[in-house]
């Protein structure tokens, strides 16, 4: 089975908004073995919007179209669907009922312009919208099923998965091969020396295809595979996937969906450790990741961000003149901290971060980018220099990426 | 004159990157006055991507590719050019000798595959490209132009900006009706109460149009018209954002690319007053989002995480008894962290933030998303509670952004 996307909406063609709509239908359909040969995008104009339908039902076998189903005069993807069709537009009493209880529901009223989105070209039928009162339209023209759905992301995701992927199935969507995918996140290792130390199975592999992409303080290898089944591709993708962790060992912190944060959270919290910070350069940043994971306050008791001198001294009892002597961005100062933080807090490890996360403040001897990391246990204290680059969001987020690396190396004692 | 733009990439179809290169192309040419009817999306496929670039070119003055110019075998765009104009491919000496003098600057080596990237369609010219290897093609073909950039954005970005666009422009692409927006930034205000305070205006006027959109944390106003010149288009829309600004006073904080932590940063640093954050809920957020802006080390003193109650007491002195007695998600506590994070700072003012971000650790009395937030000055310690929707990240996020909206209304002298 193959499908065409189409997207409705001159703010795409003006680039107000970005098309995250196809990119989850494409995501979706991949993973059910249909095949997507082209997506079009047009703005809410009926000439262009027919012409674009024809095209797109004369080479696939369903056509998903989203936007122009809502309550406006530009909304006019229901019209093109009877257009195409060569038929009227009725109302469909269904649909107005829906309509009238949602609204109701919310303590809205009904006005003319809501109940247009009830009308359906005739011999169509309606897709329900749980999220909002547009109906979806399933229509069949030519041997191609015309699918439209309404451009609000929620609304259409959940029409997408509740109906039409159900819809495609049952007409022979399934199960044709799917195509799947996994990806391995990377910490500490670049790209060319990834290369390096994998370019003889990424040379070797064909299926599962291996594609490295650089992500901001790592990289990631996407693991992709067509099979007939999820389970046949389950398994394909499980032996590369193998194969590169033998290679890569604990450079592979994670996978798909997985944080860094959710990692480093749940290696502590099955240890009982508990861990603070103390930073200067990254603001804040590694705290607020910390505590991005729900229940972090079982291992996250806090932490402190010493933007100045007078701070690290006060919070964390870095000697005045050990910063003088040294620069708050040194060795020393990142030790100290770490140290102090630990100490004070009574947590069980203290990260620490001081540097230049620029643009301005560079020297020639502390350029930007200048970072230090220092990771205090009960045992020792350990610091990492990074010359990190990049602008300033850049400079801090991959500070922040090696710091909590460095916690997640620790708790494997690996460093 | 019309633009098309054409995306070439199998991982677009599959849904593995969402296509922001037709996003910024498409807002690009919209502020030029080159009209965009129709968007193609088609994979590395040399028949399929030779039948979208004729279809293109049959509608279109100028067509703009982006991807498929990359040194492996499945890049094809210069394949399908040269097929579409009926020439042979040939090297560009020109560009071969830049492919060389740009890897050769950063110390890697020139193979057979990078300098496939050289070959150009007879008669077509190059646009050299600043950030990587691939040039950009530029070949004429049946009255239509076709531009072919490379799929990397910071690559695609600069070429654009560089030469396509003062190409297009060369070649007529204006001075036409160009279409310009500005947007407008609230906080402290929602969807429905906007809706209220300005329907009047918004259903009064059709040009420019005024869209409101939800935003995390408050609203954005999208302001759009179309006109013969920059200059004609700014009037119109100064003119509208005049009477929204009359109407809304200081519920606008900011416009287009500002961001609210900028704004107040400014303000600080005009006034020559300083600030520290004591952060519960937020875990480090408001203090990350301060420390974004360069420069905030003028303003920012630094800030405490306290996430557990004992370094509430420990670092900003709040009596054990007010946290037993009033929990820690209390008015009395957020005051108390606000005014013991001046005191012990020194900073002129404080923020303090303690609510409960979810999903867990709800209660019937005290439910995820109730927050407070106190602001300590030298006069006084004011507090607001808030009942936040939304998952753990939307709820940080809208407490950051009231507190950091609480900072500036009070720097308004409006709180």
């Amino acid at each position: 089975m193959t499908a065409e996307i189409v997207s409705v909406g001159t703010e795409l063609l003006l680039g107000q908004i970005t098309d995250t709509n196809a990119t989850f239908i494409s995501e979706k359909l991949a993973e059910r073995g249909v095949n997507v040969y082209f997506r079009q995008t047009v703005g809410d104009n009926l000439e262009r919007l027919c012409a674009t339908l024809r095209l797109a039902g004369s080479r696939a076998d369903a056509v998903i179209i989203t936007g122009g189903l809502g309550p406006t005069d530009d909304d006019i993807t229901r019209e093109a669907l009877a257009g195409i069709v060569g038929v009227e537009l009725k109302q469909d009493p269904q649909a107005a009922a829906s309509i009238k209880a949602f609204l109701k529901a919310r303590g809205r009223s009904v006005n003319a312009a809501t109940l247009r989105q009830a009308r359906v070209p005739e011999g169509g039928t309606i897709a329900p919208n749980r999220h909002g009162t547009a109906p979806g339209i399933i229509v069949e023209h030519d041997g191609s099923e015309f699918i439209a759905l309404p451009g609000v992301p929620s609304e259409m995701h959940a029409m997408l998965e509740d109906c039409v992927l159900p819809h495609l199935e049952a007409r022979g969507g399934g199960p044709g091969p799917i195509i799947k995918s996994r990806i391995l996140h990377l910490s500490g290792v670049g790209e060319s020396a990834l290369g390096e130390m994998i370019g003889d199975i990424l040379q070797g592999q064909s299926d599962p295809t291996i594609a490295p992409y650089a992500a901001l303080g790592g990289v990631q290898l996407r693991i992709t595979t067509k099979a007939a089944s999820d389970e046949d591709a389950s398994t394909k993708i499980a032996r590369v996937e193998q194969q590169l962790r033998a290679r890569l060992g604990s450079l592979v912190f994670g996978t798909d969906d997985e944080t860094l944060e959710a990692v480093v959270g749940t290696m502590l919290a099955q240890r009982r450790l508990t861990i603070t910070t103390a930073e200067s350069c990254t603001g804040g940043l590694i705290a607020n990741r910390l505590t991005d994971i729900s229940g972090s306050s079982a291992y996250f008791v806090g932490g402190v961000v010493t933007y100045s001198n007078q701070e690290k001294a006060r919070l964390l009892g870095v000697a005045p003149e050990l910063m003088e002597q040294h620069g708050s961005v040194s060795e020393v100062v990142a030790k100290a901290m770490a140290v102090g933080a630990r100490e004070r807090s009574g947590a069980d490890m203290a990260a620490a971060a001081t540097g230049i996360a620029g643009p301005t403040g560079g020297t020639p001897q502390k350029p930007v980018g200048l970072v230090w990391i220092a990771l205090a246990t009960q045992e020792s204290v350990i610091c990492q220099e990074h010359r990190f680059h990049g602008a300033r969001d850049q400079i801090k987020w991959r500070t922040s990426q090696a710091a909590l690396n460095m916690v997640r190396l620790r708790l494997l004692g690996e460093l």
